[in-house]
């Protein structure tokens, strides 16, 4: 193997830029070229397609975002685009894929390996650690510190002001960033798709009279989000003088500096990721288990659902006291 | 003057806490007893009002929001209301009040001052910087620097997609927070309800094929919020492949540790309120205007609207470039 | 088992106020009295402890130090102090005991556990990660985080000057601090206690035309401080051209409001250590290892030295390119 | 004037990135080719000078540092390198300048001026403050901002500790930033070398039995650095049980994302400088004096010393109470 290729795909996440600088540089160490796809598998088939150097990922490791850039492509999804897409890096002699991104990504991958044949080996980059394969995803961290640090903002207007918060925070199907926010920001109760929401306890635990409240609610929630819940919540507890707000923290979950858990994280998969490629690994992740470096099975990562840890929501049930 | 009372009123706002450590430590050196109402005028009505010390106030420049709290009252709209809170203060001997707050809060202050002659003297402190009378309110330089941070995590994510950001701020009726955030976050628009938003500029703007665009809208502008002005633009540029989002930033912009210019503001202001109870001054409110402290009549600060300056309208013409 | 005591003892962390959150409501769960005791050993001889509410513990989540205080006792070290010590817990009834602190508070704990028997689990609280027994302490990943902040900034003004800074960290005789600040900050060189330090190797890779550069010392590290390796590279890289700079980052390290790891860290090991005293485990440390809850004796956390990662080594030679 | 050229010189600071983007931008706006001088005098000896688009100040307004770097240059200093520097600019048909940078800027700015007739006006870029002429310099709010974060993540480890920290902040000759961190961070003492220092009332301070304190002082100070006045202090006060520590914040107050203020105060000025170029000024430097833009020759603000604000000094008393 002389060349491979690193791109980024689906939704980006802090740390993204920390992972592709591990790549090429890793790539570099061990004596390959290494191209860059910009906007993902749209790249591909366009053959927006380029060498970098070391210095291409020189003061980046800091920046949120993914300076590869990110896309949707329903000519992906086509089998005359992967072709188009296969056909591109084998004009320029790409032997071998690194795919940074989450389910979507590996889907994708997946099947283009399927296909083609091309070795390929993922990094698990996506705020919403619900991958299966590592025990955390490249921008889990920064995600949760940022709603976590939106949290401990809002405590002080709801402290002050003795107000009930309904926080809604991102993670898509799985409460992970909801459950490490919410118990880290003090939070009241937190509501995730994982678990039942037992909205009497809420309502109950409500109307005791209580400085504030912080509730923390998973986007992905069975309830509804924070808006359709605060609703129900406020019919059931029939007390004007409770002050309900709701903030939806949105796109800033997205974004910022990643921490250094998150950069660490992005450099050792992708340093797993090369190292992989060398090695005949393909059609996998490469993700961090118990501090060690594992490959696991595209197939595997897509369809196993990693569940919340019993500790965390025994702290819910603890901490609200 | 032996005794004065400091309160909160209204929204809180960062670096509140600043100026009630600097009321009660300046009333303390120049030998006055302080006493903190808690929870504004519903406090003084229910005669929560306890005396402080120097330690009172220890250790709380560094929080957001205010540990006098904060809440609105119906019966201080009240004659009957007003007389009770008169009434809890000649009680306790209270002869001068420190009124932390905004347009609210001074409204108040000014009625309840022109019925009871109760010497009193107003700080600026809400994040919309909508008070005439000084440069610049407590707590509003915390909320501009919280909007930056959240949009240059949006121009992370923004970027990496190629997307279109409708990003809402606070700040009521005035552009402060969008102005000086979005010229700050490199926006390419800011809509403010101080002027008349040009829909057809903007359209024209997003048709050119750009990167990224961030687009900043204050909660008053005259056309809507930031969800009614995106699907406006959505409508008139008719360009699927375009990706628009909103996020509207909601109360964290209200808490938070103050900056370094708004603990220093609030400690200011709060001297010279105390300075100025002393000296005779009443009805009024201390602000900073030009660098020195001065007294303007809450009927002016109420009354007067405060315009965005020029050159800061011009830069957001200039930088769009 | 009725009523237990929580302390915090040696160098504060951020996240020992979750750790003690966690305590405190956790023995309340279960039933217990929960004593907080001020200012470690030296307050157990005083009697400077007091009964904690769940209360006690609001509105601490968010904020560094260690509101039971931390200090060194000398008498302790004595049998005469320890005496007195137990006599105030036994006076008041104190059955259990959790320790939050690094090295020297279990060494204190184990003496103490030996002699008189307390049931008595620790809890991991130290910046510099090097307990063994957990895969991290609590306060390691903000400390981290603050250091790479740092770096950051540092970087900036690097960049800018094209200047070789060497950036001083903490971390005692470990340089977990050091190794992943320096890999998440794109540092060329971390010089580790635990790696012979190649000057070689650095001054040769320093004499390269290169913008700038950044090496992170850890205190510990063999050579000497930041301050003693610069002037060793300056006198063998003899280049005047060359432009040097040391920053200690300091006591910063140790404050600031914990990161989400910290405090789910924190909260997670607390209810561990409470948990483990009621069944009956004692003379041990409750850590997080492989994202499980589990208990080490006091002699092996104290006596066995956790490596630095191979991987994390590797990522440095290779990302250095 | 059709060609125009900006370059920063002396020490960086944060938010000269928003003043090249807005000189840049200001300057295509009314019709002016920008370039861009590398490494300050040192590039525009070298002719390292280059065009610069609106793009190339695309997505730096948030980047601490400066996008054109900064060098010292000896030549410069000469007749020689001066003609070599005004030729090149000659050549490229350059007609004005723009300097961003402090004192010794200006210095050389001023004598290029006299010596070629060029016309040129100044930023006033550095964190120290010390520039006449204008209210702030930009940098300075964000440094202090820096220093002010430091403080109180110092202070939670202080109050833990019942410690004494001496924290020396940058400046320069100069005080400001020490006495707005100082008020910002509820520092008990503040050392600036505007005033005589008071070691006895510092002594008889620290002898009274407080929890913990902390001192900042300015590297500028009369009495010497951190270091000095901790031990100065520490011999007179005779008090073994008392604990000290130094932290000297040094270059991490340079870097860092500017804060807004720094980046509207940056993009004012900037289009300041330019606005002034096509009105005629020259030989003066764009600033900001209450809140309006205004001209000041860099004779004023090289030779004129601004002082500390007196209600600055005074709340310094007041709130150490």
């Amino acid at each position: 193997m002389k060349k491979i290729a690193v791109f980024t795909s689906g939704g980006d996440s802090p740390g993204m830029n920390a992972c592709i600088r591990s790549v090429v540089r890793t790539g570099i160490y061990e004596g390959l070229e290494v191209y860059g796809i910009n906007r993902g598998y749209e790249g591909m088939i366009e053959g927006d397609i380029k060498l970098m150097k070391s210095s291409s990922v020189s003061n980046i490791v800091q920046r949120g975002g993914t300076i590869l850039k990110s896309a949707r492509s329903m000519e992906f999804k086509t089998p005359e685009g992967r072709k188009k897409a296969y056909d591109n890096l084998v004009t320029l002699g790409i032997e071998g894929l690194v795919a940074i991104g989450g389910d979507g990504t590996f889907t994708g991958a997946k099947v283009f390996h399927e296909e083609f044949g091309i070795p390929t080996v993922g990094c698990p980059g996506t705020i919403d650690n619900d991958i299966y394969g590592t025990d955390y995803t490249i921008g889990f961290d920064t995600a949760v510190n940022t709603a976590l640090d939106a949290i401990d903002k809002i405590r002080d207007t709801a402290a002050a002001h003795d107000r009930i918060f309904f926080v809604e925070v991102m993670g898509r199907d799985a409460g992970f960033i909801a459950i490490e926010s919410g118990i880290g920001g003090g939070a009241e109760f937190v509501m995730v798709p994982e678990t039942q929401t037992d909205l009497n306890a809420v309502v109950k635990s409500l109307r005791e009279p209580k400085a504030s409240s912080i509730i923390v609610v998973a986007e992905g929630d069975e309830l509804g989000n924070a808006e359709v819940i605060m609703q129900l919540v406020k019919e059931k507890i029939k007390d004007d003088t409770k002050d309900f707000k709701v903030t939806t923290l949105g796109h800033i979950q997205r974004g910022g500096a990643p921490t250094a858990r998150d950069r660490v994280l992005g450099a050792r998969c992708g340093m797993g990721a090369v190292r992989g490629l060398l090695a005949g690994e393909t059609g996998c992740m490469s993700g961090v288990i118990n501090n060690e470096l594992v490959y696991t099975p595209f197939s595997e990562c897509i369809g196993q659902h990693k569940p919340l840890h019993p500790d965390h929501l025994s702290l819910l049930d603890i901490l609200r006291i």
